[in-house]
């Protein structure tokens, strides 16, 4: 059940072979739903050829324009990443993470984002996550093969559904109402001073990672605009 | 440091992208040993291209005109199947088997057979092995990639390998001697009358199933034969 609610969201892949076979792994691993993000190429005969046992999961895939579409519908984003440090620096292993994604599948649309197979997720769409990924790997070899990766994620989901004991679950507010809160309270902080124009984005970020692990309902993200309103009148009376 | 002693062998592998892909996964996970037992093809620019970070993996790679040869130093084999029940009905998880590969490999040399694409390994391959491993998979959708094979257990030995509380480990005998004393127990078994031609090979699979899961040291093939020679000795006797 928590495995429906699970979406494996590829964005800007470049391989149809790539497609086709995260389409298998999640088949295998029990995972039926694929979205592709601005994909850079055509589900093509290789991407069928790879997809053996997950042809249905490839045939349903859903296809998006961009990442903030895909992601649109979704209750919490997960992004997987390669690199280390900077805005990665608060990344948990697929293990650690599994129990927290399938409780809140149990409920609501977890969409785990896996980006192009050059570059992998870029600040930009990391900004969107409230849960950062990374497998651990050696050292020595760290790029791991994009459906490899979503075998490796599939396999901790299954694994954990297995022994997964139902808790409370968040209701958590959707993408479009956090995206809201976030520019409200950029503006309203920026106003006040607290943030300036070349500090912004990083403190923003450390916010998000923040809210993020907390995770928000609606009444939350109803209690954070509040207090971006205040901040915002207040600032705007002092001048 | 187990991790260097543990060898993936790839029986009979079809397509070279799987044994680039294969490589690459290893290198990932830390495992530099690569055997290709058998290989029914080139490895060429295909097997190359996939391998990318595991291309001196892949470079290193032993090949053997067979799996028995391939396997002739080891001190352990696993074999992973994909199958269910008959000769499969011992198998283990990744999870379950990593700290008793891990152990093993403090020491001596581990091989874990992956068959090939088509078929997986047949009964006459598991027979070599005694551990077998089995992926958990969906019921719909049992056939795993090979080289997500290879990434799914190479994950679970790396992450066994960070965990792991050294205890006391068995020095195995060699394949070698384990064969020889099976093939000298199988015919005093078979003169004896407890084995007939018909139910021979199930019995022993049965013996070997059970033999494999204790670990024998060379002493304790050393026994086993000395038994086989008293049987020997004891139903020709009778006759």
């Amino acid at each position: 059940m928590p495995l429906d609610n699970i979406v494996i969201i590829l964005a800007g892949t470049k391989h149809p072979g790539n497609i086709g076979s995260a389409a298998r792994a999640m088949a295998n691993m029990g995972l039926g739903r694929l979205t592709l993000a601005a994909p850079r190429c055509e589900i093509d005969e290789e991407a069928h050829r790879m997809a053996k046992a997950g042809t249905d999961v490839l045939d349903a895939a859903q296809i998006f324009p961009s990442l903030t579409e895909a992601a649109a519908e979704m209750h919490m984003l997960v992004g997987t990443t390669g690199a280390i440090g900077g805005y990665r620096a608060d990344t948990s292993t697929p293990r650690q993470l599994a129990p927290k994604i399938l409780e809140q599948a149990e409920k609501q649309t977890v969409g785990i984002i896996f980006g192009p197979e050059d570059t992998g997720l870029v600040d930009e769409d990391l900004r969107l996550c409230q849960l950062l990924i990374r497998i651990p790997t050696s050292r020595h070899a760290v790029s791991i093969n994009l459906a490899q990766a979503v075998m490796v994620i599939s396999y901790e989901l299954m694994l954990g559904s297995f022994t997964r004991e139902p808790g409370r679950t968040l209701r958590l507010a959707s993408l479009e109402q956090t995206e809201a809160m976030y520019i409200q309270l950029e503006e309203a902080l920026l106003k006040a001073g607290f943030l300036h124009p070349q500090n912004a984005r990083h403190m923003m970020f450390a916010i998000r990672r923040l809210l993020g692990r907390a995770g928000m309902e609606s009444s939350d993200v109803g209690i954070l605009r509040g207090i971006a309103r205040q901040i915002n009148w207040f600032s705007t009376a002092k001048k």
